[in-house]
């Protein structure tokens, strides 16, 4: 019988909520009250799919003040069906980087295999009495569907409209429910020097419930267009998509499937004589049934009469247009013989649709108003399209909002380095530079990708372009590392400073694509063991996105030697640390002992600022050998605020660290 | 630029809502709409503490219907301070097995090491010289603080109030807001004949807003006591808590600690010549800083001298009152010296209170009515209150419900075997049968282990009474066990069938802490690969906590004979699964083959019922090896809906199956 007699405060309320990522320091006067307003924002964002719904979540979670952000989206609510539907490995980090993961990966799909059907005939058309064999589609191969290293080994796939809620859900912890204004259509936006704090002055028109159409306009001092492939933000900026879209047509189908085909669980890239499929497994729906995607090519003869008499748009929408429900379920058919496959009895598919593929980019992601500063940008399908086969849309769209996002908010609140007045922020323009490399890589990718699955396997015409299953292979396999999202690597700029190669070469060792650290690409994650309370924690989620950079100190075998250079390192990087907004940089120690040791045999700043900071080694993974980190020599490591190391130096170069800094951020 | 030509039907709006688990079927007549109403309710709850909203929640879940559930609370809101903080492993898994441990995983504190501290003195009090050393503290061990197989391997510690938040949040996804009524007084219930169908009569009064109290009454068919110790549903069943309160005061306080003692942010026993404290890191709150909770032994002495003038409960009560705030940590103090500890500058306290350990229990948690029926039950700390030393509060009290609720809903749903009117539903007697037990071993474990904790270690009249630091680690481990809540051992009884010992022993082997199945205790968490799809999935995953029990087909070497008993036992044993409810019992089948096989190498109700419930062998876990079944014999286990072994038999043996199920379930 416990019997309590309490004593408690009052202002406990926050400890029941859930928990909220702290916003970023400001610097930067605060806007006056009445300049943000209904009329003032400091950042518009046009378009409230995943990109300009995730873009919008991560700028109110940074801390862009509630009544200065805003979201215009001219669709009416979420997504109801189809669209995208696939989350790669790197997507899938940083939502659990944003504590946004679990409903995800819990109730999603997961693609941990793919398996290659091809045609039976390739080998044994005939047999030795010269009677045909059985013809069909025969399993070639199953592989890992990543193969590269990643926290979460496999893509995920879960309804589009259903990522949107969840975004929705989280963006309402951290900012007002009308920051997202729907059925709100974007018309223009001009520049207005007549307002230099707000120059841009934003036109849009919206339903009244009298079904009257009213005009509004907004000012801000950033917008950006995530308002997909026709984007007019994009059009405002003078930009266009610059591509080809080719002849090939795929129908697309979400339903129940009823079938015998004996991997219809698996990711499946089917090629057969009478044209190719691609199956995507889908996440269980609430009648407990599994939902499955298909992909299936319409062959080029159809409906390609109409190509003489009219121009090739118009032809091209004929084509789709001849494709039915039953057209795809008659095509997959064939394709699957003698396999059936059809729709569930009793159901109704979710969604189906024709599209036609494209890889089209354009060459500028970002604008520059007169006063010489970059206030409009666009993310998402506004900068690039492509075919869905590769999984990438919904994610390198999500990315190009995660790279945006913090760079935004440091220039906004002031804490990139001091400049003068009409000149560009270095630290945004790096936006640009890194998003659109990874845009060209995609539209690379995509198009061999795309070829391949539209062509014919295992005939002879083919299999002089290449198109054997092997090389088919060998393209998926080696384009994991892009369409992972693991292995983007940006290039050097102002926040991806690589040493010389020499220098390298001592610094981290091992195979790229393993996990060594190497600047311009993310840091994989591992084990480790936090010495404070001797738990076993996963380092990505001791460096969750709030916008942060951090410092890796991962120190050698000397770290008791009070005179070695692990300590020194520590003591010298904890001081330049200082020297830089309060918070912004946060240290992270690693070390190699086996040994105890106590805080005291430590500089004392160790357990002042990393208490709970510091690491060894986890039970199951050593992070030296994944970092490619010899323990005897150490390193220092700068992580960004996007999980990218912008920079390695030795335990004696700690001064580059203060290099780096100044490089992206005011010293105080 | 895929362009999209979409045909979408309109009901897919569940398809971006968070999942939801299905009801289980109901075979007994609904209530008429007249008859479930404000004033009769199917089930009525007393208490919203973790006990009670747990089990609101879980019958929610589990089906009962909208209008006939209500949970009476007499306090206005959820907890806001102090009180229980830790979940046991075995809690966590059942939160995990209902979709609600991801935040309390994510936000809450591990405890994976527990460090013991005692007296520098013990063995070396004053050296050669004849000088006294350093007296004080120290470190004597560290050791895991879960020390049985268990799929989380620590103890979570956080706000009570926030798990209460989140039970409650869910419990809004299937049930009505106002199912949960606050300030709500329970004052008796007594029993009316003359409503057989609702025979128990509630009273309870609330306040209205103008600060008069009003009473009310609603009719009930089953009445669930959650009231906490003074439970006054207990009181009216002619029930009371048993036992003694000892003389041993302890203070408790949350708060944010500035200390030098190295080991604080691990679970901590120290001992001292001062007197004894636990440590019990805690969650880190919003500030960015972790809280701490420490309990805090009242030597004997204090406040003693009121003994003599008054009776044992008004001077416990005077003794209680002497501890302050300011005493507690003049005492830690004292206990922690050499090393400091104070309330960090600038912050207060959460919480603070003194209480006295006492165990105490009530033989029986239910009470039939006169129509024979088994109607007012009592979970939690109505049934049995102990010290919170060993983090058990909490815990019990939950398992209680999560025993209770599956039972009770398949009785009020007609899925438990006819019987004549005016008998008792054996099923529904088991929850006492299992639950007493328990009860009783809290009591006897926490007895022990308080005795010790309160013991002043090291000196010799206390080694003499075996209370040495080896004796108290003894104790620690061994009820690791028990207090984790993975090692419960149900007896023999309807639902918990032990074949013969010989038997047993043929058929699981290995130390039955380690995993091994065995009737009575819960299923381990295995890592399997699904066969359709090739995912590596927890097993715990595919039993989620439904309602439903599952047959677990273990298959042997043979499963691809199609003669052989594997193949035998999975055809008998789905057609033992159709005589009973449809969906209440789902077949799993585990196979131990490397090799690839196909669907028609199995009977062909393989794909049709368990074609994403067939698993084989995963990379890393052996799951044959864990539940210590030969690969080359197999067995069929029953596994019930809280992910218990009901029952073991051979391949051979399936019609056990059918005996079991018919003692336990209607047939149709």
């Amino acid at each position: 019988m416990p019997v309590f007699q309490e004593t408690s405060n009052a202002a406990r309320d926050l400890r029941i909520l859930p928990s909220r990522a702290p916003p970023l320091p400001r610097l930067s006067p605060e806007p006056a009250h009445s300049e943000t307003s209904e009329d003032n924002r400091e950042v518009v964002v046009i378009g409230a799919g995943p990109s300009g719904l995730f873009l919008t979540l991560l700028l109110a979670r940074y801390g862009v003040a509630n009544s200065s952000l805003l979201c215009l989206d001219s669709k009416p609510g979420t997504l109801k069906a189809g669209q995208a539907d696939g989350l790669q490995p790197r997507t899938l980090e940083v939502l659990q980087s944003l504590g946004i993961a679990d409903e995800i990966i819990s109730d999603g799909c997961h693609m941990e295999e793919v398996a290659f059907w091809n045609p039976v005939h390739s080998n044994r058309q005939t047999n030795g009495n010269g009677v045909h064999t059985e013809k069909g589609i025969e399993r070639t191969s199953v592989v890992p569907d990543v193969n590269v290293p990643a926290r979460y080994p496999f893509e995920v796939t879960i309804h589009q409209g259903r990522i949107e809620r969840i975004l929705q859900e989280n963006l309402e912890v951290y900012a007002p429910k009308d920051t997202i204004r729907r059925s709100h259509r974007f018309l223009e936006h001009t520049v207005d020097d007549a307002h230099p704090d707000f120059p841009i002055l934003v036109k849009y028109e919206y339903d009244l419930p009298d079904g009257t159409t009213q005009q509004g306009t907004v000012r801000t001092k950033y917008l950006v267009g995530a308002d997909g492939a026709r984007s007019l933000v994009r059009k405002c900026m003078g930009l266009e998509l610059e591509g080809e879209t080719s002849d090939h047509i795929w129908g697309v189908c979400d339903f129940v499937v009823d079938t015998d085909f004996p991997d219809i669980r698996k990711r499946c890239a089917v090629h057969s004589d009478a044209g190719s499929v691609m199956v995507i497994p889908r996440e269980r729906i609430a009648s407990g049934d599994y939902l499955t995607r298909l992909y299936v090519q319409v062959p080029g003869e159809v409906a390609r009469d109409v190509d003489s008499e009219t121009d090739k748009k118009t032809a091209d929408k004929k084509r789709r247009g001849a494709v039915t429900l039953e057209y795809i379920f008659e095509q997959a058919q064939a394709v699957f013989a003698p396999y059936n496959i059809k729709i569930k009895e009793g159901t109704q598919p979710d969604w189906w649709a024709a599209y036609q593929i494209g890889q089209r980019m354009t060459p500028k992601f970002s604008a520059r108003t007169s006063d010489g500063v970059d206030r409009v940008f666009i993310v998402g399908d506004a900068c690039h399209t492509h075919s869905p086969k590769a999984g990438q849309g919904m994610n390198v769209s999500m990315m190009d909002s995660y790279n945006l996002a913090w760079k935004l908010v440091h220039s906004l609140h002031g804490l990139t380095p001091q400049r003068p007045l009409g000149t560009a922020d270095p630290v945004l323009e790096t936006f640009e530079q890194e998003r659109v490399d990874v845009a060209r890589r995609l539209i690379e990718f995509d198009t061999q990708f795309s070829h391949m699955f539209s062509g014919q396997m295992g005939e002879a015409d083919a299999e002089a372009a290449g198109l054997t299953h092997e090389e088919f292979l060998r393209v998926f396999n080696e384009g994991s590392d892009f369409t992972s999202g693991c292995g983007i690597h940006y290039k050097n700029n102002r926040l991806i400073r690589t040493p010389l190669e020499s220098y390298i070469g001592e610094v981290t060792q091992g195979d790229p694509l393993r996990g060594p650290l190497i600047p311009g690409r993310r840091l994989l994650n591992v084990e480790v063991k936090r010495y404070a309370d001797g738990n076993t924690r996963q380092l990505q989620d001791e460096m969750p996105s709030t916008g942060r950079y951090h410092v890796l100190l991962v120190a050698s075998n000397d770290l008791l030697d009070k005179s070695g250079s692990s300590q020194s390192a520590i003591v010298s990087s904890m001081e330049i640390i200082q020297k830089f907004p309060a918070g912004v940089v946060n240290p992270i120690i690693l070390h190699p002992l086996k040994e105890r040791f106590e805080w005291s045999d430590l500089p004392s700043c160790v357990k002042t600022f990393a208490e709970m900071r510091t690491y060894g080694l986890a039970k199951q993974e050593d992070a030296y050998e994944i970092f490619g980190v010899p323990k005897d020599e150490g390193l220092i490591a700068v992580i960004r605020p996007d999980g990218y190391v912008g920079m390695l130096a030795a335990l004696t170069g700690s001064k580059l660290l203060d290099a780096y800094f100044r490089g992206c951020l005011v010293s105080i």
